[in-house]
């Protein structure tokens, strides 16, 4: 069993899709996390970093300011996300992706998912996006579910 | 809108709880993660650390290693995992966990779970454990979807 055994499509966003159609996608389809798509370079960003889309830095990085941030300005932040695309919310620094070819291992897959804490690993074949294994598809596959 | 408008009950699993046991409970009820309970301790296990429940360290931290191990003996890793608990595979460093009261406000959440990286916020309330806000429930209450 290798990754092209487990992969599925996937959707994909690029550097332009606003920011609120990215959280939406996250929701409606309930996927673990997005792809986004930069000329030939892929970048995945797991939902819980997704989350950063939609919450000013100030407020992620001070829990107190958080709280008492009412409903009302709650909806603000959202509303001021509309003309936002992903390209400003992509993390700057460079680590290591959760990206891998199609003759990945399961147990490589695990440990990619692993230690980059994605739930969601892009399989590539020279180049070519061929679609992403999700944790769930990967836990199936291991438990026999 | 509050923690306690969004919080659902979620399945708890203890430290002695069979490694294989919690990874189904995982597959099967498509979980974010587990919450774990040790007396009166919480410990939150995103569903990628769960991972770490079935991939020994040394195949964890080397990528090529876990390239060449073959189907055969990925099986022999799940079989061996058997015998083993909860209690063996929790984190052993302290850091900040994705736990907060009921009061916690949506930003608070959508903070909580980004700086964590976990897709699951436990709620408690007086030490008691009221259930549990996840990644899906906080986007479908940001976007209204």
């Amino acid at each position: 069993m290798r990754a092209r055994d487990l992969l599925a499509d996937y959707p994909v966003v690029t550097l332009e899709t606003p920011v609120l159609q990215a959280a939406q996608l996250l929701a409606e389809q309930d996927l673990p996390g997005l792809i986004v798509k930069n000329d030939d370079q892929l970048t995945i960003l797991p939902g819980t970093e997704a989350l950063r889309l939609a919450v000013p830095r100030y407020i992620m990085d001070d829990p107190a300011l958080a709280r008492v941030v009412d409903e009302a300005h709650a909806d603000e932040f959202l509303r001021a996300l509309g003309s936002r695309t992903v390209r400003e919310v992509l993390p700057r620094e460079r680590r290591e992706l959760p990206v891998t070819d199609p003759d990945a291992t399961v147990l490589e897959l695990a440990a990619l998912m692993a230690r980059t804490r994605s739930p969601l690993v892009a399989i590539v074949d020279k180049g070519r996006l061929l679609g992403a294994v999700t944790l769930q598809a990967l836990l199936d596959r291991m438990l026999g579910t």
